[in-house]
């Protein structure tokens, strides 16, 4: 007879700050793994603590709660990037294990950092300067002889804290009232954009990486209304080109968990990096149905330093629709009729107060033919959202 | 301007009785959907418990726990079939919304109520009979004339409570032992099988009706090991035959929410009913990746009389591989090498204490090619129990 360890059957837990929906469709992954998601929510009406048991309320801006938090779990990351550094760097440094680790983070968090670094390391950026004075936006604006957009360098994200410059005295308007503010500013030209696209990968310690093909992202006032992967009519090395980018990076960065990489593609074909995030990102909920290992599946994976799972499509086409509240709330009365519309519709709630232009849920259709899983997507947010003239 | 409603986004309870793995998976599709699973668990350590913030611990056959769990939900449901029907009957009568309802529910409870509906409605049975003393067990053996299997009419399932005789003295032996208990005995001739299929539908109040693909559930030891859909080599006029039949058996029985009808195949070709089960059941564990519609997602959708999805299939081939406890419990240290092993291969955990023959999760594989995706199924499984010999 063999020798058998009697060990339990010991799974891990994993702390993740930050209670909303990419929190709460995470927890929907780690059940299934056998794992616990741990959560530090705002408040026990967020998406994730309304339905996981291991809630902690607290602030991702308090030590003491990151510490509650993290205190017996296998690793701590993240629903989101607000959580600030010098938080992070002392929980690295009394032996939490933070993944992706701050000195990675500080690259989703600090557009200039992220742009500095990225241009050090041969990356194509838009053109961008920092702007500490109305004069160096003046200066800025001149030597790029176009349209500017105007950052916050922190704390922005669904396009807050992103301003596009109507002209230069705008541009100048928008500097001037966030330097009033002490909010750090940086400019960039505006991209004479084809469309915007977005490479995901994931990254373990471990050093394994896996890319999920590269979407499309269609925005609407700064909010990604539309994702469909693959992206259409990309020509297959181009697409290469981002995963490939992608997976440099994150290895580059020393990234751990999935990192998304937000890309404009150039009326003249070339991709620039615009933003990166270093969590699940809503340019990769299709992943849920759409892929064989979904971003919240493989965000746990690889912040447990776990083998990673497949990125490979499971449906020709799939399109995923972000659903906006509209001015009727009664959302859950229309759902019915999306079921019945569309029987091969995925409908995913976050279990958020409806309110106008807020990302309330998404919907995902899967299919062969662009147009009609299009179609189908758009048809069923439109009639989810409800009458928009109230 | 036209006038909208301001109701709030009201979303429905369901409330589940039972705490196992069968609620903790609901649990995972009623939060996509944006409803809220309530469940009715034995311990806080049952598996639905572990993952769910909205739990009642109490007992399946307390009329109080009963009514409090169903308090304010839109409909009480279940994870098994063990609450006595006059309980239900009673809920009933106080206003509650029970789905199945009890009148429906006890054709899965009692395996004599069963066979006597199915045969007046000429629906293909084994032989059986009623067995009250040893003397109408030895003259029901006499007729069939081959070996018998001795059933308790109630409480089994997995194999629990039906017992193969191995001739005439051992039959008698068991049924002697069950008598002896008080247990309610019935004998059914054993089937000359080539193989056991299993037709999932699901029903809703509205009478729309959804049937997946037939399945083949393989069988040791009376538990089910492995799920393969679609059933291979199955007659497309032989599926459905099964397909239609428990349609029509969950409409003349008014089941609401999923039915599975479990099916004898016999040698020469003819489909017996075996078992019914009114609940999401083991043998579409398979639909979590492999239908557009899951069984968990669309039992939630029949109780509460919504549109059902589409229970098409999402890959040519499905394989679920059920994971048995070894004498090892440390199943999460080898979970590794499975993931490693085969990157496309999902994994799901129902949290239970690890136990030698023990359901403690599953395992489903998809693919295009049988015998390749049936193999990595099996692999897994085999790893993740571990060594056999302890």
């Amino acid at each position: 007879m063999m020798a058998v360890r009697k060990t339990p059957n010991a799974t891990p837990t994993v702390a993740m700050v930050g209670g909303g929906q990419l929190a709460r469709m995470t927890h929907q992954a780690a059940i299934a793994l056998g794992q616990t998601l741990r959560v530090l929510a705002e408040s026990p009406a967020d998406p994730a603590a309304q339905v996981s048991p291991d809630v902690m309320i607290g602030s991702h801006t308090d030590l003491e709660a990151l510490r509650r938090v993290a205190d017996s779990a296998t690793v701590l990351t993240f629903d989101h990037e607000h959580v600030p550094s010098e938080l992070l760097e002392k929980l690295v440094a009394e032996g939490v294990n933070v993944a992706p680790p701050p000195h990675a983070l500080v690259h989703a968090q600090d557009k200039l950092v992220m742009r500095r670094r990225l241009e050090a390391l041969g990356v194509p950026v838009p053109r961008y300067a920092e702007i500490r004075s109305v004069d160096e936006l003046d200066d800025f604006a001149r030597r790029i002889a176009g349209p500017v957009v105007v950052k916050a360098v922190r704390g922005g994200y669904d396009g807050r804290g992103v301003r596009m410059a109507r002209d230069p005295s705008h541009a100048r308007e928008i500097a001037t009232a966030f330097l009033a503010d002490a909010v750090p500013v940086m400019a960039e030209e505006q991209v004479n954009l084809r469309r915007e696209l977005s490479a995901l990968v994931a990254r373990s310690p471990f050093g394994q990486g896996a890319a999920w093909p590269v979407v499309e992202t269609v925005q609407s006032d700064g909010i990604c209304v539309l994702v469909i992967a693959p992206a259409p009519d990309l020509p297959d090395d181009v697409g290469a080109v981002a995963q490939r980018l992608a997976l440099e990076l994150a290895a580059e960065l020393g990234v751990v968990g999935v990192l998304a990489v937000e890309l404009f593609e150039t009326v003249d074909g070339k991709l620039l990096v615009n933003e990166l995030a270093m969590r699940p990102h809503n340019s990769a909920h299709w992943t849920i149905e759409g892929a064989r290992t979904s971003q919240f599946e493989q965000h746990l994976r690889a912040v447990l330093n776990l083998p990673l799972g497949s990125p490979s499509m499971t449906a020709p086409v799939v399109v995923m629709a972000n659903l906006l509240g509209g001015p009727d709330p009664d959302v859950y009365s229309r759902y019915e009729h999306v079921m019945a519309n569309d029987p091969g519709i995925k409908i995913h709630f976050y279990g958020k107060d409806v309110q106008p232009g807020r990302k309330i849920g998404h919907v995902t259709a899967l299919g062969t033919d662009l147009d009609e899983v299009r179609a189908r997507a758009h048809h069923a947010v439109t009639c989810l959202r409800g009458p928009v003239d109230a």
